[in-house]
């Protein structure tokens, strides 16, 4: 199908449309709270018949909280199979008295849609499933579908990485197809082309065995507080480097093609101090900020905290400090030999006369990077230049979606990493929106994105 | 009077003095508390009468909270004036489900006098008061006297630290007498010859206008959690000397004849060990314990909070980290230029991208030590050999008592540091203790050294 045809079907059947994504965001599918689980389950029974009645065989697959939905369909001989991942839990709507309207009660305004998940990610796999549905009515799906929307997105997708390992048969694509990204502040489309892994630790320093009085043991007792900032400190050269041994092993330069793409998303540094307050100057020294956060891994502290820190003064040396730091990697890092590095270096640093307690450490998955001559990628783009009078942007994203490299690792497909979504849409904050005009976009670029990849 | 004496007045009245020390303990004059603050009036109303039943001249000194309870009595002729400092208000008693009889209603039991204050400050101030009673009514106390028991000393003592320069007439005396300290563990009778300053500073470190995505930005924004870790280690090397420039400036190594009576207090490696589950190992390098703590500052971080602390992880980088720290200062150092000192360093050293904001700033006093060549320190050593068969205990203080250095500065005396507290009393927390023999060998020491005064 070309544009032309989806536009029409689209401009025929956007009520229906906006009743149905109505219907979905109306589920107040919140994840993260106890008493939403029957909401929860409920949205995914209705996401289930939907895929049903639109001509994809669909089920629920049990995982130890939230139901997977998923649906499949195979595809023409010798065409190739296309995984789409969405979620369809929402983070929870509070505050309450800063929504206009309410969160679970849609409401189209100026062009807009209202609601809790009205983006993320109802809106933007709601118009995935609008395309395939187009498809499949007009006969002209070839590719093979398998849809998978997990309902624990929002809080860690811990039981749903954990039995993805049983569903490697359900799995099995070519391509994996994901909705849940953004474009640039510019609104040009975007690619996304890099996903930076992650790997947390947790850890504590023990000193004394209470609170002691820093009068009478300051000179004495080992200090926490002042180890862990110590051992902190040790992770960086003054300048911001990373001096864990190894850290760096395998990180490569962008290529020169890479530089080059990386540019149609340039890096402003009076917009990036405009919003967050203050210059980039943080991380590693000697590289420029597009390639800081695209191209090299950083190792962040989240969190400390020891002692006193209420109004005035308390005379303590504390017993205890502990500090949370989470590593975003990029590919050829191996997440796991980082962990132990970074472990390593904390043991190997430990502050005399404390004692060091790895509370916690999670191996979010590895970095991940679309290839730039893919012709994936090629296709996304010609479709996306379409699409839009600006030119597409390709992004080296800083952040992590855990679950995208779990799903690379068990379907074995090349990613293809496009979303519609803006800052202005507010997602995980009151007042979440998505516009007809983005949905519009999505419903376009998908159904051709499907239908191309069907041709060839 | 002799000891003979003293011990025959003490046990004709003690009955007596049971009787009004039990008094003096209900009165729940807890500073902190303001709805104690009915009750900390009524305690300064009776320790004033009772001061005018024993003779000396009473009355109540008003400062912005809590009165001070000042009473005096000329010198004869040609007699030194003695200062008596002490403190009638006490430490909250929570948890008041630990104590076994009510900490406001006194109970004897098994020779120990238990309610909160039995021992801080009220059981050692009154038998201070006790033993100028008995030298007043045997027509013996020939030294001046000027009893002055504060009410905030729990809570910082701020407000009488602000009236004492009203009040330096009052105060003008010869030697500043404090029972507000303890005996080494052994239980020897000790004086403690010197008391560390304090100086403390909170401050803050800002970077980014609110907590950041740390994968959005690890590698761009400036981290206050991790620059705060950098700036306080960089206060310190390695191994623990403190880096500001100047900090060690006026400290004077301990003399032989300090170093000889400073072993009569001897630092005990394995007891140190058992009582907080660390070895001594801590401070400054280069320095055994003792001296450590006696005869060198210290610069203790009381506190240090960034971003996130709860289960788990959270990917932010922090907008914020906030740091508290005390130095304790020896004398021969300037409080003040030890201040400025570590504001210089703090702000030459604040990193790239972020703002320090010194959100607190206080100068305790300085340091003070006591001449062990003195007259009074030979006195208070031979009387309290008499009331012992163990050998007196020298002890250089790690601690401070901020006003102790005020009340030297306005009295122009020498001080004179010596109670009878033993871990034992359990001050500041539930079932504090006082036993009748401490009681009645403060009292001996307390009216064999009132009486000695006067005698020369």
């Amino acid at each position: 199908m070309n544009r032309e045809q989806l536009e029409a079907v689209y401009d025929e059947n956007l009520t229906r449309y906006l009743r149905d994504w109505s219907t979905l965001l109306a589920f107040p599918s919140v994840s993260s709270d106890p008493e939403h689980e029957v909401d929860c389950r409920a949205c995914a029974g209705w996401l289930s018949e939907h895929l049903t009645d639109m001509g994809i065989d669909a089920q629920l697959l049990e995982t130890e909280t939230k139901p997977v939905v998923y649906g499949s369909r195979p595809a023409a001989p010798g065409r190739p199979t296309v995984l789409f991942y969405g979620h369809y839990d929402v983070q929870p709507p509070d505050p309450l008295d800063q929504w206009v309207s309410h969160p679970f009660k849609p409401a189209l305004q100026n062009g807009r849609m209202y609601g809790r998940g009205a983006q993320d990610n109802k809106g933007q796999l709601f118009y995935v499933l609008k395309a395939l549905e187009t498809l499949i009515h007009a006969g002209r799906l070839n590719v093979g579908i398998k849809v998978f929307l997990e309902g624990e997105e929002e809080t860690g997708a811990a039981s749903t990485e954990k039995a993805l390992p049983d569903w490697k048969d359900k799995l099995d694509a070519d391509v994996l197809m994901v909705a849940d990204t953004g474009t640039v502040r510019s609104g040009a489309p975007t690619i996304i082309m890099g996903l930076r892994g992650i790997v947390h630790v947790g850890l504590a320093l023990r000193g004394p065995n209470h609170d002691l009085h820093s009068g009478v043991h300051g000179g004495l007792a080992p200090n926490p507080a002042q180890g862990m900032a110590q051992l902190i400190a040790s992770l960086f050269t003054p300048t911001g480097r990373v001096m864990v041994p190894g850290f760096y092993d395998g990180v490569h330069p962008p290529t020169k093609r890479q530089q080059e793409l990386a540019q149609t998303a340039p890096f402003v540094v009076e917009d990036y101090a405009k919003e967050v307050g203050v210059r980039p100057a943080g991380g590693e020294p000697g590289y420029p900020p597009l390639e800081r956060v695209g191209f090299r891994p950083s190792l962040d502290i989240n969190g400390v905290h020891s002692g006193y820190g209420g109004p005035g003064a308390k005379t303590i040396i504390p017993s205890k400090a502990i500090a949370k730091m989470t590593m975003r990697l990029v590919p050829g890092q191996s997440p796991q030999a980082c962990l132990s590095a970074l472990i390593e270096h904390l043991r190997s640093h430990t502050p005399e006369g404390m004692v060091l307690d790895i509370v916690d450490q999670d191996v979010g998955g590895p970095g991940i990077s679309l290839d730039p001559d893919s012709e994936l990628v090629h296709r996304a783009e010609r479709i996306l230049n379409q699409l839009s009078d600006q030119t597409t942007a390709f992004l080296w994203e800083g952040a992590s979606i855990p679950i995208v490299s779990s799903l690379l690792k068990a379907s074995g497909a090349e990613p293809l990493l496009v979303g519609f979504g803006r800052e202005e849409d507010s997602i995980h904050a009151p007042n979440e929106s998505f516009s007809i005009e983005q949905f519009k976009q999505g419903f376009l670029y998908a159904g051709l994105m499907l239908a191309e990849l069907g041709i060839d």
